[in-house]
């Protein structure tokens, strides 16, 4: 089991993340800029502490990052310099209201990109859980959402896809950090879909993969 | 029934959506850049009509462009003159060999805006068929995956669903035209995935959508 900071931990996605890691039996903890909100929503999780955002980003084997596109550079930046050798999930996908359902990937391609210029050098940073519906996540119900996981560190990405599978989730591979542009783009058309196909939580499976983890 | 040139019709992509056109009942003609090697292939194939790329693309009802991302350009160039008012479907994935597993898109953000300026203004344009393995295409065993489908112009995105559909495969809307390069980025995650997971041509599926057409 490992030690786990989830980084706006008090957040949609955040929430769902440190549940089903709470449940799985890792040592979690809510980071969020008020240490007092972190601590009273971890109680009321149960078995979650609390601490601000650079506190639960210190002496932690995975750090987790879920905050809107828009507080990613300033998060990642705040905590970078307390990380040390953890591994860094960014789970950030570049929406920009109110256009939501367009593809609108920055400049550098991706926000995967953007974050490992915001992280600077020699810290292992993954991507994943682009595409999972942050309600489905935090409810009983099933998911169905392959989560793909990214980085270049292909140790600190296994491990993630570990970390996955022990939140009862299918995590797969995919490949460099560089391609995390292709699930922050698949979220829009997502979040299209739920609109259009009336889906609750819209997600995607990948087939015909003969020596994958099975769907759990 | 509908007329539907397929340009490129030669290449792996085109056969595979020519014989299952052809087999739907629609009026199919591969183009290519040699009418007697279109011809061939057609009889061969069985009641498909064969021609030169411009001759194909002029009279139909829909126009299909599945050639490799290095004759994007020359062949929408090509065939722009011809198509008239048919709804042109541009397949094209923007890999840049050898690194065809990293996701390379272009600045232009997409290879379906590069067509847009290839083609020009006032042509009817939607992207589809990114994701579908042409092998499994080209067999008689199932494809299990869903052909999304971009474009600006309802009616004719619509009739493009409709037109997969007809096919035997589940075709979903995608949304606006820039959200093709979520498809197009997808392409070198399934790459990687039929290396990584040994994948008979990997595809994916959208979950939980309610009011969708049906999976085939």
């Amino acid at each position: 089991m490992a030690k786990i900071a989830v980084i706006g931990g008090t957040g949609h996605l955040g929430k769902g993340i440190a549940r089903r890691l709470a449940k799985a039996g890792h040592d979690v903890t809510i980071g969020s800029r008020s240490a007092e909100r972190a601590a009273a929503l971890g109680a009321e999780m149960g078995g979650i502490a609390g601490a601000t955002n650079e506190e639960a980003a210190a002496g932690k084997d995975i750090v987790i990052v879920a905050v809107p596109y828009d507080s990613q550079g300033s998060t990642l930046k705040q905590i970078a310099p307390h990380v040390g050798d953890a591994i860094v999930v960014d789970t950030t996908v570049p929406l920009k209201p109110p256009k939501v359902m367009r593809v609108q990937l920055p400049d550098a391609g991706s926000a995967a990109i953007e974050a490992q210029g915001h992280l600077g050098e020699g810290i292992r940073l993954v991507t994943a859980f682009h595409n999972v519906s942050a309600h489905n996540l935090d409810s009983e119900g099933p998911v169905e959402c392959d989560i793909l996981v990214f980085g270049d560190d292909v140790p600190a990405r296994n491990a993630v896809v570990e970390m996955v599978a022990s939140m009862g989730l299918r995590g797969l591979s995919g490949g460099a950090l560089v391609n995390s542009a292709a699930a922050e783009a698949l979220t829009s058309i997502l979040i299209y879909m739920n609109k259009t196909y009336q889906a609750d939580g819209a997600g995607i499976r990948f087939t015909r993969l003969a020596n994958a983890p099975a769907i759990p």
